[in-house]
């Protein structure tokens, strides 16, 4: 056998600690100075890249395409764990904002993203969190036009907290919003609800069991303009994301001055989150929803819209599930399987923290 | 001396748990539902009410009047303390984007605000900063149209972290960017430079000393009009702040492919900032400001623009302290006090932590 001497090779004379540097995020990547612009060149702009971010300024600017109207909205997102089945806080954090700009009816185009980084995450993490929001964005046919980040010590963030801003351009005759529900609307779901907040539950093993389950978070701006090309008579659109369906048909009632009756037997909900539910004592009609939407649209146009809406892959399991009355005003009931109307409160308290 | 006997008052008999609520930031102020509800209702929509934001919807809906560019903007805000001389998180995170915008020389009219707050706030420390925010926003004239608040768990945040974004609306004919510096050009810096740093470490008790010092946080939009009003020959705007005004020549002299070179006599900067700066080690040139703005002006007109600064409650020691030149391409040198010039770099690692 030959002994080998024990001499330095060439990467371990080279200068450790940019490296280092790459490994995890260390606070001078909050600085403002060379190491932020480092990872903003070597880790955002290759992802995201467009003229607009890379022209590297203060803002970003775009163009407004003559509309005279813009849909602006933000999401702040904690979601724990960062990655889970079907999702991670970069998708989330991509679509939150989407949804929140086409449920006015409005074409979102532009979004900002800012990060809080805790010190000691690993580069790779925020690399996957990039990707993941890159490859939303182009699903979502939405531009990132400008950034920020910031890191906290140990021990004051967990890992990744994004806040997304979007900006969407709103024609001239739209008029979708939650004060437009109308009695006599019909009430449509685009699919099953509570899959996102299970999901979130499963990964972070607080089921009990294996679930088979993935979140819904989609953008749902491609299923909107659908609809909206299909019909001139949908009054009211809303995603319902933390405190689930029931809480955002309270929110539409109130903003409405009307009432809603929705039937249980109609309301898709998956097996598996039926079952979750039920063993941890949760009502799906109060869990996080990331990629549904419920429409109050004329009933004259709810089949037409209906059927719009299963043709495209996020509105597949789209059903009617109620309608909106004068009977019960700014209360929403539900007719049970057994036949009973209950009353359908908003969310008290907290049901699943830290669920988006 | 009479003996009074303890029998329980009219507030002891009282149900607790609403105000045990009001008092500090539960988890369930982040679950979407009554709690949330009622801290929007009672805490945000009061102080920052305006027609776009009551009609709480997913996004706010606002007019783009008619202009064809908008610049788009957002930053973090995760500065410790939350309260210092001069400012707060609150008024910083308004200021921030505000500027980021009008230094692109667009009008910010816009304004998202996204919260992450820690478990334990005391209510009364956000509405601290919520009316810091409104009476910012109230002086730089910019609605804020939508929010977003989470909340995470104790340990996992430090009190408050607040992520804005805002929208301001661009005149065709206007081209102001760090690419369009020009040989010759002056550089103008609107007041002293590292007010904001140093009163925030004064803030902490980092300095060792007492030092009667003020962040020079303020919207800056107000002062750019005035500058944009006298001359159409800014060719540069920008605002110092994390990596200071070192680091933000050396973006422009990048993205302009020119030299900068500036001269230590004609900056300004306050005895108390000098005299901290030099106990601690800092260099006055990368520390962050919150107020200040640097411009590059076509020199026919930079004496012009001065004045008008000056003549501005946030330009009253504007100075000019330097030229653009095609001598040091993408280099920033500044000429000392004693006559030799030094080479100006970028921030390198981490000055001082959470500064904004």
């Amino acid at each position: 056998m030959t002994e080998k001497t024990e001499s330095p090779s060439i990467e371990s004379l080279s200068c450790p600690l940019p490296l280092q540097h790459q490994e995890t995020i260390v606070m001078g990547h909050g600085s403002g100075g060379k190491l932020m612009h480092d990872l903003i060149a070597k880790a955002f702009v290759p992802a995201w890249d467009n003229p607009i971010l890379r022209a590297g300024n203060d803002s970003g600017v775009v163009s407004s395409q003559e509309k005279n109207r813009l849909a602006i909205s933000t999401d702040a997102h904690v979601v724990s764990p960062l990655f889970f089945p079907g999702g991670d806080i970069g998708s989330l954090a991509v679509c939150g904002t989407v949804n929140d700009i086409a449920v006015m009816g409005a074409q979102p185009l532009y979004l900002t993203v800012s990060f809080i980084l805790e010190e000691g995450l690993p580069v790779e993490t925020l690399e996957r969190v990039i990707e993941s929001m890159r490859v939303t964005a182009e699903v979502a046919e939405v531009q990132i036009v400008a950034g920020d980040t910031k890191v906290v010590s140990r021990g004051n963030g967990d890992g990744i907290y994004i806040s997304t801003a979007g900006v969407g351009l709103l024609d001239d005759d739209v008029e979708i919003h939650g004060a437009n529900a109308q009695p006599g609307d019909a009430v449509i779901i685009s699919g099953t609800l509570g899959d996102h907040g299970i999901a979130v539950l499963a990964a972070r093993g607080e089921l009990g069991f294996q679930a088979d389950l993935q979140s819904d978070i989609a953008p749902l701006n491609g299923l909107i303009t659908d609809m909206l090309a299909a019909s001139d008579k949908i009054h009211v659109l809303r995603d319902p994301t933390r405190g689930g369906l029931a809480t955002t048909l309270n929110e539409i009632a109130g903003q409405s001055n009307t009432g809603i009756i929705i039937e249980e037997e109609k309301i898709p909900i998956k097996p598996e989150v039926n079952a979750a539910s039920e063993l941890l004592g949760f009502d799906p009609l109060y869990i996080a929803n990331e990629g549904k939407l419920v429409a109050m649209v004329a009933p004259e146009e709810a089949d037409k819209v209906l059927n719009i809406m299963q043709q495209h892959p996020f509105g597949k399991e789209a059903a009617i599930i109620g309608h909106v009355t004068d009977e019960t005003q700014n209360r929403v009931l539900m007719k049970t399987l057994i036949g009973s109307h209950r009353i359908i409160d908003v969310l008290m308290g907290e049901m699943l923290p830290r669920i988006c």
